[in-house]
C-alpha cells in the first residue's frame, strides 16, 4: 500500500506522519525505524511543510537517462557518475530558491529522488530495494555556466551548491514501484520535461547497490537520479513544479 | 593567545574544552557562541579524542599551492576551485582509516584546514578573519585512479568520499596567524611533505571570503585549504601524520 510521508511544522512543533485525504496521520517515534502511528489528525492546511527529511549527503546523478545523453552525444556510462549537494542547497517544499550574487542564468532539472530507508555498505542490487525507504520529487537547480569555465577542473559542487539548489519533496512515497514513474517538470504552468524513469541507465537499485561498493548510506540520505531531456533556465518570479504522479508535486518559486 | 580547543568522550558523555598542559579544561556551551570555561579538569590520557568538529560540510581546496601547480604545470586559478567531502568521509583523530573495496591506491594528501566560527555569507576579505574560529589538521585521503577513469566526467567526489577519507583534528587552534604556519606529513616516520601556508594562492581570509559569496559558511563548516608537492600512497598497515607547529599532530593509522 502507498503511503505518503511529511515532515511539518504546528505551532512551535516538528511532527511527521502520513497523508490521509486532506488530513495528516501524526505519527511517533523515527519514520524510518518502526514510526507508530497515533490517534491524532491535522488539517493539512493548518501546517507549514518542511523537507520530508533531514538528509546526511545528497548524492546527484549525472548522465543517467538514455534520451538526454544521447542528445549531448553521451554514451551511458559503464559506472554511476555522481557529485554532492551541499547542505545549505537543501530546501523545503513551497521555499524560495534565490538566485546567486552571479549573473549566470540557473536552471531547473526536474529529478526523482531516492530517500535510503536503512544503513547500507556494500548491498547487492536484490538487497538494495529493501534499504529505499521510499521517493521523492526533487529538482537539482544549476548554474551551467559555471561547470567548465575553468579548463582545468569541472565546477560540478560550486555550480550546483548555491543556496537553496536543492528543494525536494513534498512528500516521500513508500511502497511504490519506481519504474513506472514519470517525471514532468512544469514552469509557469508550460510543461518542459515529461520523461520516464525506466528510461534510467542505472535503475533505483541498481544506485543504491553501486554506490553503496563506495561509501556507506544512511536513513534520510537521498540520492538524485539525474535528470533527462527538456532542462532549462529561469526567470526570476518564475514558479517552477516538479511532478511524480503517485508521489505530488513539489512547487518553488525563483526569484 | 593561542588556545587549543578538543571534543572528547569521557565515560558515555561528549564535551569539549581546552588543552592545559596534561590536561583539560572542561568548557560549557556552545564552542563557537561565548563558552564558558568551569573549574573542572580532566588528564587528557583520560578521555577518547572525537573529531573537535562536527562539521556541516567539508570543502576541499584543488590546485592552491604554486608550489604543486609549477610542478603540475598549472596556473594558478583566477578563483578557488573546490570539491565537497562526503559526511561518511569524517573521522576523528586517532581512528582508523579503512582501505575502499577497490583495488587502487589510496594516497594521502596534508592540509590546513579553517574551521568556521560564525554564519558568514558574502563577507569581505577584511571581515574573513573575524568568521574563523580557528585552524586544525587533516589528511584529505584520495583514490587518484579513480578521477580520470571516465573521459567525460572527473569523479573528484567519488575519488575523496569513501568512508573514513576525511581525518581531521586533533584540536582546533584559535589566535594563530595561518600564513606563519608549516604544513609537514610524516609516512611511517618520514617526512613526506613540508610546505609552507605562505606559499598558497587564496590565503584563508580570500578563501573564506571567496566562497562565502557562492554559498552560506556556518560555525563548523571546514575548508581544506589543498595540498602541496610530496604526496603519495599508503600500504595497508602505515600511519600517517599530518603534523602543523602550533595546532598539533593528527595521527590515524590506515588499514
Amino acid at each position: 500500500m502507498i503511503k505518503r510521508w511529511l515532515r511539518f511544522q504546528h505551532f512551535d512543533t516538528v511532527r511527521f506522519g502520513t497523508v490521509e485525504g486532506d488530513k495528516i496521520r501524526i505519527y511517533e517515534g523515527d519514520m524510518f525505524d518502526a514510526p507508530t502511528p497515533t490517534d491524532y489528525t491535522l488539517q493539512l492546511s493548518d501546517v507549514k511543510l518542511l523537507m520530508p527529511a533531514v538528509p546526511g549527503k545528497v548524492l546527484a546523478m549525472w548522465n543517467n537517462f538514455h534520451a538526454l545523453g544521447r542528445k549531448l552525444g553521451l554514451e551511458p556510462p559503464p559506472e554511476p557518475l555522481y557529485l554532492l549537494k551541499t547542505p545549505n542547497s537543501y530546501l523545503a517544499p513551497g521555499a524560495t530558491i534565490r538566485k546567486p550574487l552571479c549573473e549566470d542564468k540557473v536552471a531547473f532539472e526536474g529529478e526523482l529522488a531516492i530517500v535510503i530507508g536503512k544503513t547500507c555498505f556494500n548491498v547487492s542490487e536484490a538487497d538494495a530495494p529493501d534499504h529505499i525507504f521510499g521517493y521523492t520529487c526533487a529538482n537539482d537547480v544549476t548554474v551551467n555556466d559555471i561547470i567548465k569555465r575553468d579548463p582545468t577542473f569541472p565546477q560540478w559542487v560550486r555550480a550546483k551548491g548555491f543556496d537553496t539548489f536543492c528543494p525536494f519533496g513534498p512528500v516521500i512515497a513508500t511502497g511504490l514501484d519506481p519504474a513506472m514513474l514519470v517525471v514532468r517538470t512544469i514552469l509557469n504552468s508550460e510543461v518542459r520535461q515529461d520523461y520516464p524513469i525506466n528510461d534510467m541507465v542505472f535503475s533505483a537499485a541498481q544506485l543504491v547497490s553501486r554506490i553503496s561498493k563506495d561509501m556507506t548510506l544512511d536513513p534520510g540520505d537521498i540520492l538524485l537520479c539525474g535528470t533527462s531531456v527538456g532542462v532549462g533556465s529561469m526567470r526570476p518570479g518564475s514558479i517552477v513544479e516538479v511532478e511524480i504522479d503517485g508521489i505530488g508535486k513539489l512547487s518553488n518559486r525563483f526569484e
